[in-house]
């Protein structure tokens, strides 16, 4: 009873996906603002749009990225019946990653042609899109502990789950420490994992035991 | 059942079209970034105010042709009952492209009276308008082709839609056209575009077969 | 069952609600981007954040004034129970208006305390709100001529509310025809009718009726 | 039946959350924009990036502080069956406090290490954060005196929550004045403030009457 209680006081998972929806389109959107007319002279104005090739490649990259994130989040949020204290603060962790990724995208895009500085600007981009997967292995692990508060027909999916999401970090660590070595093959990394959340989830393994 | 299965972890229309929302709320409110408070001396706001004719242009007309686009997105999403990946990653295209439209916008804005560089702008705007539009296209043939993800009573809308949707990449094609000879008269040839769609549907069409 | 048909193919008053209060909760966030941190000498702060002080009154004023319009644009959206392309493009235009207030506004603070600049920059502001208050009484107006798309219990509110949502259009072209002899006394002036607006509705009109 | 009427006009706490849910959102995203790229000489990324270390502890204080406020939020509102006047206002204020964050953050980052500035500067942050907080005791205050609005089984709560919110403005109140002496000092003392309220409510106290 104290339980339910406690539950009661916190937001429901609706109210946590529409703010975490709010966030994220707000965080997807302002990637734009590192879009910047070029202020040159007049007859320079198709060179230097050329010339901001790494910031179109950032804008769509970590678009893409977030787009991806955001149906990872449903895929996770939509099998949660009930949220506590723990997924809450995660979650907000998710955010407050997802929030940086204006930042840090255009860090990477502005730097990426410079040598040393190039390899930092990366592997800061490596660590914001790190964290973002790593709060996901830590909702899919404090799921599995407590399948209790996932709907009834899906409490075998926390296991699947987290170790598909542990991917994640681990394969931003490798693509951080490729880009110590080369800022443009450590960003490349860091697309091709995106691209192997494009899926939310393999239908093969949630068929495994009978339905 | 593999299908449903797969089908459910998907987010569903009634998400997307939030999330669509934001995003689309948030891209027409950052319109108003490009409206700069003139920093002039004393005496001089009123001239600097008028100068900025192109950036009040600019901004109405992308204000209102993205809230065209929403309408047209709503009427779309409101007839779809199952969302599978194909419409998550056209969508996701589709709102990349509105999300670029303050930056063409402001692009287009800023250099519309410069000769060869303003032909440039326009022809850069024309361009994100024309990826909008094409993702339209591609989601009303993908829906032609699987009418099973619409309501029962709408299963013959999409030939109809398509056909009207191809109007858009077509147009703007033309637009970018014009652009290349004139960067107002290309301009011009977007908000004609706009205008074209701002009634989502044709009601006649839609009646042709009996009810 | 045409008029049902196109009816049909609009968005519902839930999501054109949805919509708009994302863009006005975006235009009374973006507010904030005119509170600037100043960049002065150390030593300086407190004067340089004191002589601020228009930006502060024009950020809270606006703030009130939104916050005031959103609570009205729920009152007269709350009572649709259908749209159609009339009031989906008088309330684009209304969020049109709302969208320029991040812009009039830094613009009334920035200039308030010039001379002739001031009085420029206070009936911009007049006119962004003056925009906005005459979509009102459009939106009313085309509710008192089509009472079939309201709710069948509130068919009498649209005469009273366009009565009352005139003296918005009247008076803020009274607050800028006094804002040409004085700009603080013409942004004053807004703030008056804003607080008119207060309270939504008068609870005694709406009670003339019997019940 | 003429409260009834009166508060029907009124936005319901539905909207009031999702309104409140945007701008919320929103502010804490807009957080991000502190978060600058250094535009320094190749080499001297990694210092610049060190040295900006003020607006990352800015940036993750307050956007722990705003997602704290958010779930204090949402507990006092889903609590509330109708809203009136003096809630939709206290409401207003409250956003208008947060929205304020992005601003006094900023504020506080730029200039924690000046010695008299920074004092400033940390006593204008601790005064947004205990506008919030104020506004959240007089919301607890209101519904005390009030019960009627809230759902009839949380009729008790407002008396504790009140007692438990006051300790926000007494404590910002507080950190304030340890500005006074020390900007850093201060600015943890809101850090310590923030963690107070992680936990909603404790469910120990509501349990102190019989179920």
């Amino acid at each position: 009873m104290a339980a339910v209680t406690s539950d009661a006081e916190l937001p429901s998972p609706a109210r946590l996906e529409a703010f975490s929806d709010g966030v994220i389109a707000i965080a997807i959107t302002l990637l734009v603002l590192d879009l910047k007319v070029p202020d040159v002279r007049e007859g320079a104005l198709g060179m230097a749009l050329r010339q901001q090739w790494p910031a179109y490649l950032g804008f769509t990259t970590s678009f893409v990225t977030i787009g991806i994130m955001w149906v990872n989040h449903h895929v996770l949020f939509d099998r949660i019946e009930r949220v506590d204290g723990g997924p809450l603060f995660a979650n907000l962790t998710l955010l407050l990653g997802i929030a940086t990724l204006p930042f840090t995208t255009s860090l990477a895009a502005r730097w990426l042609r410079a040598g040393d500085d190039g390899r930092i600007a990366v592997v800061v981009y490596c660590f914001s899109l790190g964290l973002v997967s790593a709060t996901f292995v830590a909702l899919w692990s404090y799921l599995a502990r407590r399948p209790e508060l996932l709907l009834p027909s899906h409490q075998q999916l926390p296991q699947l789950a987290r170790r598909r999401a542990l991917v994640g970090p681990i394969a931003y660590a490798v693509a951080a420490g490729i880009a110590t070595l080369s800022a443009p093959t450590g960003f490349a990394a860091c697309v091709v994992v995106a691209a192997y959340f494009i899926r939310p989830h393999r239908p093969r393994e949630t068929l495994k035991e009978p339905t």
